[in-house]
C-alpha cells in the first residue's frame, strides 16, 4: 500500500498535497548543500547569485509551459488564494468601482466578502441554491454593465466542481482563483487578466502564491497602497521586494522541470482525465457510491462521493485510512468522501482507491 | 574552510542566513517522510494531527525559551517584516492617532513610510544625520503626548548597530522588529506589546513570519481590514485561517528544539558575544580595519567594517569568497564589509575570518 518509497503512503489530502517523488528526492539531495554552492537552498540569499538562476529558470519553465507572453508578469508572493482574495480588489477595484463575482462554492463566497471591503460587488451568478452541485454555464451569466473584472474559482475543492473551460467574456479582464487546478491542463492564460494559486495543491509548497497577470492590470494599485501589496511593487522587483520563500520558489521551479520532463500541461491533463475516469466509472457503475457533483461540472481534481448511510462512511473513512489512503474524509460542509488526485497524485494510488473502493462495496454494499 | 559537512562552506549572509546544521539534517531525513506518517511535512495538511502537534510544540518551546505568559499571542504568518510594517499600523493606528518611530536605518525609514499611509507618524528620534552609526541614547527619545506605540528596530541588520536594551517606555506598547537579533539573547517580551521578526536570520528559513503579540493590543484592529491581514483572525485560528508556511514551521520548531538543547537564550547571548568580541577584536586592535559602528551600539549580530581604500575591500570580498568565507561584502547602501554571524553561525568560522583577516593585514596592510 505504498508508492516506490516504502514508507510512503497514498496522500488523497486537499492540500496541502502530494509532490512528485522526484522533486522531493532532489530536495532531499540539495538539503545539506547545493552541489558546487556549499550551503543549502534554505540558506542562500534571495539576492544571490545562484538563487537569481533558480528564479529566472523556474519562470521561464512556468512561462514555456503555459505559453505565456511578455505582456503578462509571473509574481511569486505570500499569504496564500486568502490573500489575494483582498491584493485583486485592493489594486484593481475602488469604493466607486463595481466587479462581477460568480460564487461556486465557500472559497469563491469568501473572495466576494473581501472585494466588498473594497469596492461594490455585483454576483453574477451563484449556485449556491443548489449546494454549489455545478457551475453555471456561460449563458447563466449576468454581469453588471460597467463592472472592471469578472472574478471565478475555476476549481471548487470543496464541492469537487470545475469549470469545463473558463467563460469567455469581453470587455472586462478575467480574474481566476485556479489554486486547485492551475497547471492541471493547459490555460488559455492569454484569455485572463490575473491568475492567482496557492502553490500547494499542483505548484510546490504551502507558503508560496503564484500570480500571473497582465501587465496593464499590474500598474493600476495606487501608491497608498501597502509595498507587499501592490502588484506594481512585485513586478518592479522582480519578486523581491522583500525576502521571497527562497526555497518554495525552488521547489517550484522543481515541480515545474518534472511537468516538462513529463510531457507538459497537454500529458499531465490526459493524466488527469484518465485518473479522474476511473474512480467516475466506480461511482456510477454503483448503486451504492453516489457522486455529489453533477457530471457537467466534475472536477477533475477532487472527486467527491457520498455512501448510503453516515455510518458507512465512518467506517469507509476508518479502513481506509488503515490501508494507507490518507485523506479521503470530505470536507465538512459537505460531508462524505473526497479523493483529491492533484497533478502528482500517482496512477498506483487511483488503483488502490479503486479497488478498495469495490472491496468496500462488495462487502458493505 | 568547511564546518562539519564537507561540502558546507562558511555562510556571512545578512539573511536568508545560515541554519544549525543539526536542523538541516533532521530535515533532511523526514524529507521524503515523516517517520511514522508515510508522506513528506512539505505534503501534509494543515489541518493534520501531525502538523498540529509540531506548530503547538514549537509555539510552548518559543513560549519556554522566552518565558512568554498567556497574556501574549503567538502568530505564524507570512510576508515578512516588510508586510508587518503596514500589518502593525493598519490594526493599531488610523487616520486621527499617532505613533511614535524611532529611526536607526533603512529598514526603521521604511516602517515609517508604510506606517504614514494609515495614520499620523512622529519620530521620536533619528541618527540619520550620524549615517545611523548609533541607536540613540533613551534620554534624546522625545515622544508624542499622544502617540498609541512606540516602534523601533532593535537590529539593524545594515549599519550593523543595536539596542544594547530595549528602551522602557511606560504608558504606550513597545513594538519591535526583532528581526535579526530576536532569540539571540533573552528578550523581555512582557515590556513589548508587540514583537516582530522575518525568520530567516535567527528563527528557520525565509517565507515565515513570526509575531509575538499582546492579547489587548491584537483585539484593535478594524473588521473591515482584510483578513488575512487581521492579528484578531489569525489568533483566533491558531495562524491557521487558511494555509500557513508548513515546512516553514517545521523547521522554525527544530530550530527551537536546537536552542533549549542548546542551553536557551543566555547560553546563546553568551555564545554570541563571545563570537561578536573576537571580531570587534580584530578591528580595534588594528590600524587597518575599521569599525562602522559606534562601539556602544555595536550589533552582536552584524559586524560592520571598512579598509583603507576600496580597492583593498575589493580585493578582500574576492579573496575571502575564494577562501570559502561567503557573504562578506557589505550592504550597498554603506559599502565595505559585514560579517553576520547569527545564532548558528558556527565558531569556527568565526577563526577562520580572524584568521583570514589577520592575514590580510598582514600581506595587504
Amino acid at each position: 500500500m505504498s508508492s516506490t518509497d516504502p514508507h510512503r503512503i497514498f496522500n488523497f489530502g486537499a492540500g496541502p498535497a502530494v509532490l512528485p517523488e522526484p522533486v522531493l528526492e532532489q530536495a532531499r539531495q540539495d538539503l545539506m548543500a547545493l552541489p558546487g554552492v556549499g550551503m543549502s537552498v534554505l540558506e542562500v540569499s534571495h539576492r544571490s547569485a545562484v538563487f537569481e538562476g533558480i528564479l529566472e529558470q523556474a519562470e521561464a519553465d512556468l512561462r514555456a509551459l503555459v505559453g505565456l507572453a511578455d505582456d503578462h508578469h509571473v509574481l511569486f508572493l505570500q499569504g496564500g488564494a486568502s490573500q489575494q482574495f483582498s491584493m485583486v480588489p485592493m489594486n484593481l477595484l475602488g469604493a466607486d468601482r463595481v466587479a462581477d463575482y460568480v460564487l461556486t462554492g465557500a472559497w469563491a463566497k469568501k473572495a466576494a466578502v473581501e472585494a466588498a471591503k473594497f469596492g461594490q460587488v455585483h454576483i453574477a451568478a451563484t449556485t449556491e441554491a443548489e449546494a454549489f452541485a455545478r457551475v453555471p454555464a456561460v449563458d447563466e451569466l449576468r454581469l453588471h454593465p460597467d463592472s472592471v473584472y469578472l472574478h471565478v474559482t475555476s476549481n471548487n475543492t470543496i464541492v469537487g466542481t470545475q469549470w469545463p473551460m473558463l467563460p469567455d467574456v469581453t470587455g472586462r479582464p478575467l480574474v481566476v482563483d485556479a489554486s486547485s487546478d492551475l497547471l492541471s491542463r493547459p490555460i488559455e492564460a492569454v484569455r485572463c487578466g490575473l491568475v492567482y494559486a496557492g502553490a500547494q495543491k499542483n505548484l510546490g509548497p504551502a507558503g508560496l502564491t503564484l500570480v500571473i497577470i497582465r501587465k496593464d492590470l499590474a500598474a493600476q494599485g495606487s501608491e497608498d497602497l501597502p509595498a507587499t501589496l501592490r502588484y506594481a511593487v512585485a513586478a518592479e522587483h522582480g519578486s523581491r521586494y522583500n525576502t521571497p520563500p527562497v526555497f518554495a520558489i525552488y521547489l517550484f521551479g522543481l515541480v515545474m522541470r518534472w511537468l516538462i520532463d513529463t510531457g507538459g500541461l497537454s500529458a499531465i491533463e490526459t493524466r488527469n482525465r484518465r485518473k479522474a475516469k476511473r474512480l467516475y466509472e466506480v461511482i456510477d457503475g454503483s448503486g451504492f457510491y453516489r457522486g455529489t457533483a453533477q457530471p457537467e461540472s466534475r472536477s477533475m481534481m477532487n472527486v467527491t462521493f457520498r455512501l448510503p448511510t453516515e455510518e458507512l462512511e465512518q467506517r469507509f473513512s476508518t479502513e481506509s485510512a488503515a490501508a494507507g489512503l490518507s485523506g479521503l474524509t470530505g470536507h465538512r460542509l459537505v460531508g462524505g468522501h473526497r479523493a483529491s488526485i492533484y497533478n502528482a497524485f500517482p496512477e498506483a494510488g487511483v488503483t488502490a482507491l479503486v479497488d478498495f473502493m469495490s472491496e468496500f462495496e462488495r462487502t458493505h454494499g
